[in-house]
């Protein structure tokens, strides 16, 4: 086992031995110190709703928030819907704020406004300021409480603050963020920048010569994920078109991000849904999928009226029948290859126009000379499957053409999508499959025609 | 905009409306303040390899150092290789160990060899001692500068300490390691926890009541990321089997790991490198993806072959061959929607193997419902297009069994890879279409050869 603790009955869990005796155990350790809030959390997603609830009814108020802060949303917000109304208000308020917003968002709009309602003035406005924002933006993950440092305190006088906000506050500061009169940030102090600085200068000084990063409020939270990551940031501060600071985004919410955003693509590639998980209930899939497998029938019909075309060819010669989807798979294949770079290369920089096209170059010439590898291998297989070597040529070049095509339309098509204002992943490869299906199963069965009759 | 900085130079970059008088302008900033490294990085990745050189030779060997540890590995090993030796040397030697090793990797064992010499006998035994491990375990992500605190240091010790070795060191510490007098782990103080403990107090008393996470040097980076994200830590101490502090994987390296692996899943689905990118030299590339095309060449002839079985078939009926590769492509959509989903999963999660099946038979029921809404389109759509009602039971048939199929198998197929110790994601899609369409066809055939003549 490669992950330590030291902590015997954690490592009895990670066994996996005897899950039965964890679960028993479990329960004894649920007020304890001993489990990460983390682990308590995964536990309870093992548990049924009712263990669940009756679970989190016995921690205190902070072990509670701090363990419903890590759970899967839809399971937080169930576990929020079934406890107690004013339990439930004594957690949200115990909450991070970023958090607590993101788990009310689940909840529908009543039971949403009862927790509100419970809370004091200034929490229930907070989360409701929260709450207005896109959940995908900045704004949405980004949490509002901070430690704000006038630009006219001197470093002493910010080392006292920090220090008492720090008893105070439940998330860790990991940055002071100068601002002037008018709350515009004007710097980002680091606890390092502060613990070495001379104690008598303003802060105001030590931020004038810096170039803050921040992102407005309205930023795609992918976006906020990229550049954090760019500048190995630990938060990056959100403003909004003014330059007053309205909250900081911190790297534990952007390593969640650039997990979902790059899975995202993967999933979006192939029509589901990019959110989708195995916690998505079944019906919602089925929901989310369908468009896409209806689009991609509509796609396969036009292939397949492709076929139709030459149905007369099909009749004389049976074989062709054999061999057409050989070749529809193996453009589609290469295709999928270019089409699974190009979309990593658009999801992780900022984006290049002359870069983007010169990889669609270089995809087509690993499509050209895989195309030639496979079309040398496919000639031969056929030639001495039919014992008619111009099968064989026909066969091999349909292979080299349509692989070729098939790395191009890969490499395009997010790049298009993109243009045009799509998310350059969605479905790429359901319009992929259309083109080297349709381009592959016309020029197999042109050249057949062609050579063959 | 989003994305904003209060320098006028760097928004003007961010346009790249013009972007030869951004060049112009850059050579001006090289050496200022106001850029930063990751941004000096990007800007010499578009240059030419002699322009960069030269670039990077008119730096301090502070930027320079800094500059290279956020070019892309290859390139900046290029640049070190092009450089004079002995400032080469000088870099190096200021670079953060992790980065430096990274690039170390990517040199000629000869060029590496010469440049090791050059360096202090401390950072050369160093840096040799990292580039002995697996670049893609802890051991090989990990930064072997931290700061230790001896157990017996009282809390006020150990901020002085701290304090001298933030002036001293080049990247910021987050947390401090307590350790015995055998260097074993034995407690982890952030810089939170010494702020707010009583001065007097020994770190190792704090310490004692710790459960302290570590990863042992073998663990693969991938596990690492995933258990940084879960417990939301800023940096995972790497210790040996006997519990010895070896190094420490901060969140910088973990944003750049976790970027790599969801993408790598997309990657290795369709049979590409999980670490191919554009900059992959592209016979490389060609080199990587042959082998998946050949494989996915034999098993299409497999579903050829399958096709063959019915050549009669089709010869009466050409049609069938015009209808049988959408059963084909339908039910290969279905499944690589399932396989998506499931590789996430997998990628995310500490395994489970209960939720793992649970996963499948989740997939099992959308396939079943949307074959259905499927299979009745494309009973109206065959029959319409046939006039043969039969024609579009065999097809309806055909779809939502194959479909069903392809949901179980895009589900089933990523475990069974990782029962056979094999990655889940890598050729998933390739094997999953042969299931596809081999079933597809033979179901498709058969029942039309049952119910047709």
């Amino acid at each position: 086992m490669s992950a330590r603790r030291n902590d015997s009955h954690h490592e009895d869990m990670e066994t996996g031995a005897d899950r039965q005796t964890d679960r028993l155990d479990f329960a004894a350790h649920l007020n304890s110190e001993s489990l990460h809030p983390a682990d308590i959390a995964d536990h309870l997603e093992h548990l049924s709703p009712e263990k669940r609830v009756s679970a989190v009814n016995s921690m205190s108020k902070e072990d509670a928030a701090e363990t419903i802060a890590e759970l899967e949303e839809n399971i937080a917000a169930e576990v929020l819907e079934n406890l107690d109304i004013d339990k439930a208000a004594e957690i949200i308020a115990e909450m991070d704020r970023d958090d607590a917003a993101d788990v009310l968002d689940e909840l529908d709009d009543e039971h949403r406004d009862v927790l509100l309602e419970k809370l004091t003035q200034e929490d229930s406005e907070e989360l409701r300021h929260l709450l207005r924002f896109d959940p995908d933006s900045a704004a949405g993950v980004m949490n509002s409480e901070l430690i704000l440092l006038d630009q006219n305190m001197t470093i002493d006088e910010a080392i006292t603050h920090i220090r008492r906000e720090m008893e105070e506050e439940k998330e860790s500061p990991y940055y002071g963020y100068v601002v002037d009169s008018h709350d515009i940030l004007i710097g980002v102090l680091s606890l390092r920048d502060l613990m070495l600085a001379r104690p008598g200068v303003k802060v105001g000084a030590i931020a004038a010569g810096q170039n803050v990063v921040s992102v407005t409020f309205d930023t795609e939270k992918g976006e906020v994920a990229n550049l954090l990551s760019h500048y190995n940031y630990l938060a990056m501060p959100v403003v909004d078109y003014e330059g007053h600071i309205l909250g900081v985004v911190t790297y534990d919410d952007i390593m969640d991000i650039i997990h979902e955003e790059a899975s995202a693509d993967m999933l979006g590639m192939v029509g589901a849904d990019p959110e989708e998980s195995c916690d998505t209930p079944w019906l919602e899939s089925v929901r989310k999928r369908l468009p896409w497998l209806v689009v991609n029938l509509l796609n396969s019909a036009f292939s397949a009226s492709v076929v139709y075309m030459f149905e007369g060819t099909i009749a004389q010669m049976a074989v062709l029948a054999v061999l057409m989807p050989m070749v529809a798979n193996q453009a589609g294949n290469t295709g999928q290859q270019a089409l699974a770079v190009m979309i990593r290369q658009l999801s992780r920089d900022i984006f290049d126009q002359k870069k983007a096209w010169l990889a669609v170059l270089r995809e087509a010439r690993i499509g050209l000379v895989t195309g030639l590898v496979m079309a040398v291998l496919s000639f031969l297989g056929s030639w001495w499957f039919t014992g008619n070597y111009m099968v064989g040529v026909v066969m091999g070049g349909a292979i080299l053409c349509d692989m070729f095509l098939g790395a191009v339309a890969g490499g395009s098509i997010p790049l298009v999508f993109r243009y045009l204002g799509r998310d350059p992943a969605q479905a790429s490869s359901i319009f992929l499959t259309t083109i080297t299906d349709g381009a592959g199963f016309f020029i197999f069965l042109g050249l057949a025609s062609f050579f063959l009759f």
